[in-house]
């Protein structure tokens, strides 16, 4: 059990052999108490709990319940009956009265909740070290910063602890600390996943996001979590098929060279080289998009009059009880109050200036990749200064979902030294599925071990023949 | 020429006969001097230049041109080179250097300028009495408000001193004067005219309208100006074909009797029973919907955080010099200075739950019905309360543009009191022709007199056999 893979291939196989599920409940606790990192869960879920939970789990049928016996995480701003909801945050403790939509969606389909993970403060930051409770470490190297806000989510997995676990990312929280902890970020379509009983950062542009060790185990769990819920103002009808092969030749769009932004990191910048050149491999056309536009729209998002969704959403602590909030937490969302409702819409005419000029080029081509983040930063760094880093690493995430699109991180093979790498694909909403083959494909190809794990990829299985991803059906937009 | 109706289909019938476009500007002219009003337009076209542009035509072909030689207002928030823009506010004066691009796409269809009308500042307000020039006088009872904000672009046509208009529309600018003046105002699903060289309202939710005397008019003047304009950042390729006839039989929603409002006005509610009956005649089922979600878009926009839209757009005025506006009018807008950014995106929440209710009854019919005008106001019943009256117009506009619909206020007969009837019919974005089929043939069932002339609309054209609304193909949204 001790060496047992926690990707869900892995598991399913094991008790496919008659593997008991609440031994791998047990399991997963004495990992996570013999990881010794007290940054990366918050809460944990009583191990009796989670693992009666298990016991009650019909015969194995993964068919049925893709999700059997698999133990996940979720980030401490998503509502689990029974866990307090923090958002690293104590003086916005709540205890919620019922599991998010998506987690009942997920332990509907047999997964086991073993604990809330911490994050930056109320979602608000890239970085991982904005919060009042120790700081996660990064699992691959403890000197660089875990990356946010999703931190312990994505540290979890990336420790084999779990395997998957729920981020949420509104600017990139759910791809960032994916490269820098070596696991798979699936940023899905805005309102593919229910919103009820996550605390909202920005609610225009917040998804639940999801980390694995592998593309497959994150569409698993995608699909199971992506039921329309007619609740939340903000869900759409989500595309979720089963993967299909990737189409033998498509167009990706990446930065021109003029317009590419690794700060002064060449390391990175072949790294993503090589990026391009596995997806030439696979029969990526390269577009070279001039874009300006792209960065344009995500300083629309860090200076511009959308912290004031961050003011609304954490309104009864930083109006009355400022102190109480994370310093640099309070210190961003605080600008939110020079922020009038006309510098509000001024902000979306803005936006919508930006999207006429973006907007086809994203038309234009089947996909895009971009590096997940432009270079690595460190803990000292983020002491040294709270806010640039942070305002850096978004520099390929901040426009995403600004624009209304799906994301895939991707690990790739290490840098030249050593550190992990990461590719960013990104459509059209609804696209998600099309991403999902070719991640699947790429990080086959990559061939790394997961995570700060030992393990390797189980192999794919065979799929369908492919559809040109403008072939996959858009879901009707509401 | 003093005989002459100016609606199209006479024009165009005396252009055949040889008369000559010169004569028609010159009758315009002549008519609008007659008229004697110096409420409704705020600046001529020098008529020797009028006349020119109507010389400089090319020989009559009303295919090529459809609408070759016909006169045309447009309000004074839309630009034309050569007349000052002062959206009724002196203050705010400048010189465009270029026609409007809607206005500019008229008159390469041959329609000819001859003015620029009042409106409420800034287009604020309902009642079109909110100007600092005199008050265009209603063209049907000079005792009733004109409406607004499109107050002498309403008046101009329903007086017969030319034969379109165009107006704006963000709250019902281009409806409820349609209504108070018995004649057409065709509200455009948003983006299908270009903004372009139009001072905006509320940018996210604006659109330029067209008022005519016939449905047929008006939507001859849609089809010649909805040309997808590429710098406009909200336009949106437009559905703009030839009209077919109208189906057998069509869902039409319609507020429940629950949830009807007309403030009293029993005449107004029988009046608007009656145009039902009118499309029940023509294969209409009616649906009972529970309105009061709508009701709640519309006071979202009354007592919401667009006021900020509107002080975006005038704030060079009102923060620099807030004595220059109309009293009202910088009371409206003044308001805004109360919201924050905050509270711009609680708003947009708001709607956004709100359209989860309203938009399945939008989804469940072909189109809906609803009264133009809840009730008439005078004159004085404005000087007594400038904003309650205002507001009551709103009712069945002002969720209009936040649901993204489009509409068209059609003449019916008159009320048992003799005011004018008005019925609006609403569908989503994009079935603007099938609004226009319908109107057409209920406008020609009421066999009414146009606006306040005594001219009687011409038979129209037989059309092509009926697409269901559903079959409609709708606009690709940018």
């Amino acid at each position: 059990m001790k060496d047992l893979p926690f990707h869900i291939s892995a598991l399913h196989a094991a008790y496919a052999r008659g593997a008991s599920p609440v031994e791998v409940i047990e399991e997963a606790f004495r990992r996570i108490e013999e990881a010794g990192d007290p940054g990366i869960f918050l809460h944990l879920v009583d191990p009796e709990t989670a693992k009666a939970a298990a016991a009650a789990l019909p015969p194995f049928d993964p068919v049925a319940m893709p999700l059997w016996g698999v133990p996940f995480a979720a980030k401490d701003n998503i509502d689990a009956a029974g866990c307090p909801t923090t958002c690293a945050c104590p003086a916005s403790v709540y205890e919620p009265e019922a599991d998010a939509f998506v987690v009942a969606a997920l332990k509907a389909a047999g997964a086991i909740l073993v604990g809330k993970t911490n994050l930056d403060q109320f979602a608000t930051g890239l970085v991982g070290v904005r919060s009042p409770y120790p700081i996660p470490k990064n699992a691959v190297d403890p000197a660089i910063v875990p990356g946010g806000s999703s931190s312990g989510s994505a540290v979890a997995v990336a420790r084999g602890l779990v395997s998957f676990s729920l981020g949420t990312d509104t600017a990139g929280s759910g791809r960032v600390p994916a490269a820098l902890n070596n696991i798979v970020g699936l940023k899905p379509s805005l309102g593919a996943l229910s919103a009820t009983g996550m605390v909202p950062a920005c609610r225009t542009l917040d998804t639940i996001s999801i980390f694995a060790l592998t593309v497959g185990d994150a569409w698993a769990a995608f699909r199971a979590a992506a039921v329309f819920d007619p609740s939340d103002a903000y869900a759409r009808p989500a595309v979720a098929p089963a993967l299909a092969a990737t189409p033998p030749s498509f167009k990706v769009g990446v930065p021109s060279a003029a317009t590419r932004e690794f700060f002064g990191d060449a390391v990175q910048e072949a790294a993503f080289d090589a990026s391009l050149a596995e997806l030439k491999a696979l029969g990526g056309e390269i577009v070279e998009l001039d874009f300006q536009p792209f960065h344009d729209i995500a300083k629309l998002l860090y200076e511009g009059p959308w912290v004031g969704e961050r003011w609304a959403a954490t309104e009864a602590i930083i109006r009355d009880r400022p102190e109480e909030m994370h310093p640099v937490t309070r210190a961003i969302i605080g600008k939110a109050e020079a922020f009038s409702a006309a510098d509000a819409f001024k902000g979306q005419y803005a936006l919508q200036a930006l999207k006429r000029i973006a907007q086809p080029m994203v038309d234009a081509v089947d996909l895009m990749a971009v590096p997940t983040i432009p270079t690595f930063y460190s803990v000292a760094d983020l002491e040294a200064d709270p806010v640039a880093p942070n305002s850096n690493l978004g520099t390929y995430t901040n426009f995403v979902n600004l624009m209304d699109l799906c994301g895939l991180a991707v690990p790739l093979a290490p840098r030249a030294d050593g550190r992990p790498g990461s590719v960013t694909l990104l459509a059209k909403a609804g696209r998600d599925a099309a991403l999902a083959a070719l991640g699947e494909t790429l990080h086959a190809r990559a061939g790394v071990r997961l995570g700060a794990t030992g393990w390797m990829a189980p192999r794919g299985a065979e799929r369908a023949p492919a559809a040109l991803p403008d072939e996959i059906p858009l879901a009707a937009v509401g």
